[in-house]
């Protein structure tokens, strides 16, 4: 514990939902759950989980499900999901959020986010809600389905990374500069088993929705979560959205600690811009102005608020952007939509030449808008990893709305204090509609178990897997290099999401953007060794996406051994029975290569033992490696995952 | 000629435009064509034969290139087609409607259409533009792109079919319900061979935008075209767009003649509705009211006016769709928009629960909102063809904006009239927005010729077809029944179209939802004998899709032999090099079957005799069939297609 006596945001939310572990940072904690979000994505696979446990109704204080990932409707799939969804949430007492009400992030911190609360969310974004003094968690959709169930979230106690916030914004640079400077100065890896705390005086000038954009793309940062205080701008906040009474002071105590630190001065800040194809790869726009562009892309739950639509609005209003650049608005809410019309601020942006989309996620996730091939497209969105736009060839810079707006009148890369105009000065709408209808309260338990839930031809039982064998002679058929994300793993995007529910479907995509002919290789050793994969560091991160573990694990993967892992995919592996094994010494990873076959016996009690997994390599020496799996992870994973372990629990009576 | 002194306003706007010819039904004319229209699902290719042909820029009037069918960017291929396009515009001489900016039929009609001016579309419903006293007639994409190169239009002579309005429209009942009972009354082909011209009294209740909504949908009764006098109100509407110079009076002589004759008592209609999986297939609503609903689709060329989304508007203004009930609103136009912004009813709809799309042609043609799976939707779309939603099994019903929003707010189908409210009276919006800033202007011939076109890795040069074999033996691969549409040919929808610059990747969809064994067949006999296919009658109906000829002649095909065709697909069967024969004796189709041989010797005399084409079949007797082309077909056929042919002639100078 960083001190003892004296307790900064991040420490007195863990201490308020503590069940289990101590406070130590690297030791495992078990944390009570009081809200869960689930979008269709990630949700229909957790509902689905939730009906093979076998629940009656959900326990937590509010679970709610989102539609926002999978609005484009091409074909049957999309659709019977969320019939599905919507009938699944009457059953188990579950709130649902209509397709088109928006993105769960923004939605979630406007109608049930509430300080000192913990968040439970499976989408990798859900740290955005840390605005309001929440403590928000991504995690996978098997881990939230049972926290709706009523269990706890294990994690390993993160370190707090305080940053201190002085001096104001200048004009045209924006709160999503600040989590630009972020990346540039610690980049995708800073963030990994800390959480990010900010304070100090800086925090005046940042609205809640401005947290929400510094929050949501902690991720980005790879931390566990980030948090604000709950202050009077959250006060404010909570006003405007009607629910005032839900507002709760929780600050630092003077003279807390943090275990990393660092500062900014708002005021030195200039526009910055993250080029293809990494986060990370921060530079100021200046450096990369003049630059060709096809597309400017609104939207996201990285700039979600009024604000980062109206600023845009007021830039281009009264002119019109060039022929050749399309500008692609994509509302965060029906709330920001709604307000939009009402203030003339989206007819503004229309007669510039806008192209409308639904409220939702939509080309964040390659869900359309998709750029032209190698044409550059500038994005107010949280990512850019390789071909997460939908086109395999793309160049996606990450950017602000001042420089996004600047530049879609230009048609070329510009930093938007070269425009000829005062800057826009906008914190709050001048109006604020307060959208609820679109969110759908469950009946009571009783007209609850009535519900009929309705499942479309494409939503299948999930596959039963098989206990953990006490041994394993498993081929490597894929080695890969550092930073392999989910979305390499599992491509998002139109062509794959749909069959989310079909596990027996979606596993033929694994790995295509790595090796094509991993699918087949793994099909021919499913039903005899199963396989490994050998990665560098960070292996899994970006989105928390399960799929990512549960359709290579449907292939016959059994273990996955690297440099290191991304927290959330790591606890997917577990949750699906796969072994995550650390290299003892990295250097171990040039001595392996695809076709070696990795032998693990006496496996069981080796693990219980907690020490180093000794593999012997076919033909070559052993090597030592570690696993750092908790008591609870290790039963689950020899259970075969966590439905068979829950199911058995279940059944105990426990 | 039906009244060789007294003309109605067909005959006249066939006089005005006639080059060859004699205007007696049936016998073969030639047109001049002032304008021309192509889409992006179509327009591709036709800018591909362009180029083939060579041409240095076109030579009509105006011709124009919308972008609004693939607008729907999950990958790469959509925004570069959209790029291709842009720089072949300004390459060829041709304006660029930007994607977005609204559906080709109501943008045409508002910022090009002009009274007594000929229009050829490469689009099924191009007859939209007869609202205004146009002779707008739709084409294969070839057709049209010959038309742009200087080439007349070919087509056999049409009767004209008098429909005579009387009375006034009841409350709750509207346009779309017009064309619904000429389709109750004549069904699908009620229209072959003929312009549908309609006059009288009643006339004085349609708007310019109710007269498209019919026009739009004299396709679906497969008229040639529909056509409008220009009276008051088309020099009503041309000043509301800010082009009253462009209206000039066409109407039919006193005591002109009709070869068919109709008429409808406007006051005696009530609200109908097209049962899946027909446009025919019309009764009162009132028959299948109270059904559950899944969808209500607002949108498409068919009820496109400000109008159409305003009454929508004003019947949910105030109240909220069930959760169940997917409301989606499809804006015609970016013009649309911004009016519905303007006016305060996009607002209205977005609080009512509707989800806003793109403006353009969508899920109408299977681009997104496809319903879930067997569940019923309502749109206020021109086509119910099966699968053409995007979802296989689905049910989809046209109705008008009225009935389609009576029943979002109950989740049933509903008849309007049942609704506790006064019906909203509704023209011209209160105030008009003129949006002109999306469609871009050619540069002049000097710059246009140092334009670079811009290709992207999917858009691939047209292949080379052989010229018509003296002698033909083709295996019957497929055997289909009455009324196959293009759908089935060669389906809509965003898994097929974006591959329409590609016709080496397209044809793997041929025929897919009537035999999946086709492709393969006509593979292995592709480079040896080719193939041939049987159908019933109207075969080709729907869709000027001409994928649906150039897909098949790619894998092999030579030869179509039918009960009868559907005039558009015929033509685009001639222009690509298929032959397109009928049964002199309708009764011979029961006699055929899957795996006979059909022979023809001596092709290139018999072709020329113009009698009977005699097959021999393998094994059987032989069989009559005749082809009713003309001298121009016969030697494009001949040639291998019009790319060939036209090739030729520019060589030769003419």
């Amino acid at each position: 514990m960083e001190n003892a006596k004296k307790f900064n945001v991040a420490q007195k939310l863990i201490q308020s939902h503590l069940v289990a572990g101590e406070m130590t940072p690297g030791d495992p904690i078990e944390l009570r759950i009081d809200q869960t979000l689930t979008q269709d994505a990630t949700g229909t696979l957790a509902m689905l989980s939730l009906e093979a446990i076998g629940l009656d109704r959900v326990k937590t204080e509010v679970s709610v499900q989102y539609v926002d990932h999978n609005l484009l409707q091409i074909d049957n799939l999309n659709p019977d999901d969320h019939l599905f969804l919507e009938s699944i949430c009457r059953r188990l007492g579950v709130w649902y959020s209509r397709p088109g009400n928006g993105i769960s992030h923004m939605v979630h911190m406007q109608r049930f986010g509430r300080p000192g609360a913990s968040l439970l969310g499976s989408d990798s974004h859900t740290p955005a809600a840390g605005a309001l003094g929440m403590l928000a968690i991504g995690a996978g959709g098997l881990d939230v389905a049972l926290a709706m169930s009523g269990e706890t979230f294990e994690t390993a106690m993160p370190e707090t990374f305080g940053v201190k916030l002085v001096g104001k914004l200048p004009d045209w640079v924006s709160a999503k500069d600040v989590i630009l400077e972020m990346l540039r100065r610690h980049g995708v890896s800073g963030g990994i088993g800390k959480i990010i705390e900010y304070y100090g005086p800086g925090l005046a000038d940042l609205t809640a929705m401005d947290r929400h954009v510094i929050a949501n793309m902690g991720a980005e940062l790879g931390a566990t979560t980030t948090v604000f205080p709950s202050d009077e701008e959250v006060k404010r906040f909570l006003e405007s959205e009607g629910r005032g009474e839900d507002w709760a002071e929780l600050t630092a105590d003077d003279g807390c600690a943090y275990g990393h630190h660092d500062e900014i001065d708002l005021s030195t800040l200039v526009p910055l811009i993250a080029k293809p194809s990494s986060p990370g790869n921060v530079v100021p726009v200046s450096e990369v102005e003049g630059e060709d562009i096809y597309q400017v892309y609104i939207g996201s739950s990285a700039n979600p608020g009024w604000r980062d639509f109206a600023v845009v609005s007021d830039i281009v209003r009264g002119k019109v952007v060039p022929p050749t650049v399309s500008f692609d608005i994509n509302p965060s809410s029906r709330q920001t939509l709604e307000t939009l019309i009402a203030d003339g601020r989206l007819g503004a942006m229309v007669a510039a030449g806008a192209r409308i989309h639904q409220a939702g996620c939509n080309g964040c996730i390659g869900m359309g808008q998709a750029p032209a091939t190698g044409q550059n497209s500038l994005r107010t969105v949280p990512r850019n990893f390789p071909g997460r736009s939908g086109t395999r060839e793309d160049s996606v810079f990450l950017c602000s709305p001042e420089t996004a707006a600047a530049s879609v009148l230009t048609g070329k890369i510009t930093d938007p204090r070269s425009l000829d105009m005062p800057c826009p000065q906008l914190r709050y709408p001048e109006k604020t509609v307060v959208t609820k209808t679109m969110i759908d309260a469950p009946p009571n338990p009783h007209e609850s178990r009535s519900v009929v839930v309705v499942k479309g031809p494409n939503i299948k039982s999930l596959p039963v897997f098989d206990p953990l064998p006490d041994t394993l002679e498993l081929p490597v058929i894929l080695k890969m290099g550092d930073d392999i994300s989910t979305d390499e793993i599992m491509p998002p995007g139109a062509k794959v999401l749909p069959f989310r529910s079909n596990i027996q479907k979606i596993d033929d995509f694994s790995f295509e953007r790595i090796d094509t002919s991993y699918v087949e290789h793994a099909r021919a050793l499913r039903s005899t060794t199963g396989h490994s994969v050998i990665a560098g560091d960070n292996y899994g991160q970006g989105s928390s996406r399960e799929h990512a573990a549960v359709a290579p694990r449907n292939l016959g993967l059994r273990l996955v051994l690297a440099k290191g892992f991304a927290r959330i995919h790591r606890q997917n592996l577990v949750n699906y029975g796969v072994l995550p094994l650390v290299f003892a010494e990295p250097k171990d990873y040039e001595r392996l290569e695809t076709g070696d076959v990795l032998i693990a016996r006496d496996l069981h009690q080796t693990l219980a033992n907690g020490g180093d997994v000794i593999l012997d390599i076919q033909g070559k020496d052993s090597i030592s490696t570690r696993h750092g799996l908790t008591e609870k992870q290790l039963a689950v994973i020899v259970a075969g995952g966590f439905i068979n372990w829950r199911r058995k629990s279940l059944a105990a009576g426990t």
